[in-house]
């Protein structure tokens, strides 16, 4: 039987040093860590970037198939991936949680047990946080801080006419997997007995529950001396960030549908379930990958990097955003990005 | 009647846009702020300071008696607190909330006037944050950075036996102010039609809602070339906080009943509602004070600060952590400050 410790046995200060027990500094900015009023970091000379998000249970994920040793990674991710999309390393992280008390302290450390493998694998720091109680549910909120040389950060709004549009290994696998397990939760819903059926469906609902930051793509850039002229990350879908990017850049874009990078398995998930693979790689969202621009004589540097895909070319601001189908047909680019309140 | 948008009409960015507006940038620190992936920050061979702090209705505050404006207020002061308490001076925050869809934009309109007028006094940038809803609830989280000369920060855990043990202003107010208002709440509750009665009671209301934190302190050190030996701010009561710095030091403590530091206020309020002033200025929390330790040679350099009293010395561990009454008698010192999951 599992064990179930309740936290105010431990209390505020017991369950923090608990769930932070294993954590060790790896990064020689972190000067002072966990246990202070505030951490203290030195990035000597570099250029400090920072960016948080917070992630509501029933907004933004489902316990009901979501372990919480997933959450507690993919939380980090989701903040790490948005400190690379700057063209910069993540160094630390800090993390509040707040929770109702259906959590037991071994649940907590099922999450930390998250936080910590994603910080071991991107090499960053955990230096502070909150925990605390919630009247319902599991609220976090974590912010990343990474350091960049100066001005090499790589924004939204620079983009120019002209420059290629590239994108990051492939999208739409999320979107396939959260389609699957809210498929499989509404049948286990009216029929406890029937046990989900996942087999075949590991790529997708990894893309969903373990999704990873493309740390690899910056440090390509950086050894082979690559500058994008426009970075962000793809949390809601190509159109809606090459929409963010046109928008801010002042550009328009044209991209090509047979050039989007969609992996077999999730085409292959698209037809089962009915849906236009096209229309999930534009629309579908969290697969936390990077889209960029790139001047087009750096072209001849990334076609080695099987990783990365040229889907298009940024244009005048007065030729609009346009999607060319594989058929010749010309339309408008819109988002269907996902939204929290609606 | 007061205008009620619906948050789905403006969208995420939309309502971003419209709540940040007004922000202008007050330090060079900021390179880059709203509107990326992340903020860029330079500390300019300074280092960098940061602190998180999370606040939940039910659990921190109490929306009938918190307007929203005073609730952006607060939950900016508590972080930059913590930040002063590490000697260091604030420079930006993020902000991120979650809400459930009983609040208007005209709600979180008056919760970011609140969020701007801290930004504004404290000369601190909004560079970042995350807008999203919750099942239940107004949630917020805070980081606060900030910077600091190398080596000039101040931790919990480096006071010294023969070091004073120093109080800013005064404390207990705003626990007697906590009192107060939820008196009031269970007389509204129990009778709507009896208008609470908050006369001559401006200053302990006030110490509960609108809290400042100790810059000139942090900036009274600096002009007179003082480092505490340790320092936290006073969030949990003088005598959980002065366990901290005894323990965290490895030393042990005596302070004196007659030198805590009460406002006469404070004293007539604890005395109309029964209540022993020490006990509340020991006790009770949320007054964002600062304590620190000071070698003995630097006790010249204080007493012209008003806003500083000496309430004691730290001694050897083995003498433990002792509070010498009026009456003489000597008592240990316990903790019983604010425990969230109680």
């Amino acid at each position: 039987m599992q064990q179930r410790t309740e936290i105010a046995n431990l209390g505020e200060f017991g369950l923090i040093e608990h769930l932070t027990k294993n954590f060790e500094i790896k990064n020689a900015s972190t000067i002072l860590s966990v246990g202070d009023d505030a951490a203290v970091i030195d990035h000597f000379g570099k250029q400090t970037v920072i960016t948080t998000d917070m992630l509501v249970e029933g907004i933004h994920f489902d316990l009901m198939y979501t372990p919480l040793k997933h959450l507690g990674y993919k939380s980090v991710i989701v903040n790490l991936s948005d400190v690379y999309a700057m063209n910069a390393i993540p160094t630390q992280i800090t993390i509040s949680i707040a929770f109702s008390n259906r959590f037991s302290v071994e649940a907590l450390s099922e999450f930390y047990e998250g936080v910590y493998a994603a910080c071991e694998k991107y090499a960053v720091d955990l230096v502070g946080g909150d925990t605390t109680s919630s009247q319902k549910g599991f609220i976090i909120s974590v912010t990343a801080i990474g350091e960049v040389a100066p001005d090499k950060y790589v924004q939204r709004s620079t983009a120019q006419q002209g420059d290629l549009i590239c994108v990051s290994g492939n999208t739409g696998g999320a979107f396939l997997g959260l389609t699957l397990m809210q498929r499989e939760k509404k049948i286990y819903l009216e029929n406890p007995a029937i046990q989900p059926d996942l087999e075949g469906e590991d790529y997708i609902v990894g893309r969903l529950l373990k999704p990873e930051a493309r740390k690899d793509i910056i440090e390509f850039f950086a050894a082979n001396n690559i500058v994008p002229t426009a970075m962000m990350d793809v949390s809601d879908g190509i159109s809606s960030e090459v929409l963010h990017l046109c928008k801010q850049s002042n550009v328009g874009c044209k991209i090509f549908e047979d050039k989007l990078p969609i992996d077999e398995k999730t085409r292959a998930a698209a037809f089962k379930f009915g849906l236009d693979p096209t229309v999930c790689a534009l629309n579908g969202g969290e697969d936390y990958e990077l889209i960029f621009t790139l001047k087009q004589e750096d072209y001849d540097k990334i076609t080695l990097n099987e990783e990365i895909a040229v889907i298009g070319y940024m244009t005048a601001l007065e030729e609009g955003n346009k999607l060319q189908t594989k058929g010749g047909n010309i339309f408008d680019i819109t988002a269907q990005g996902w939204n929290a309140f609606t």
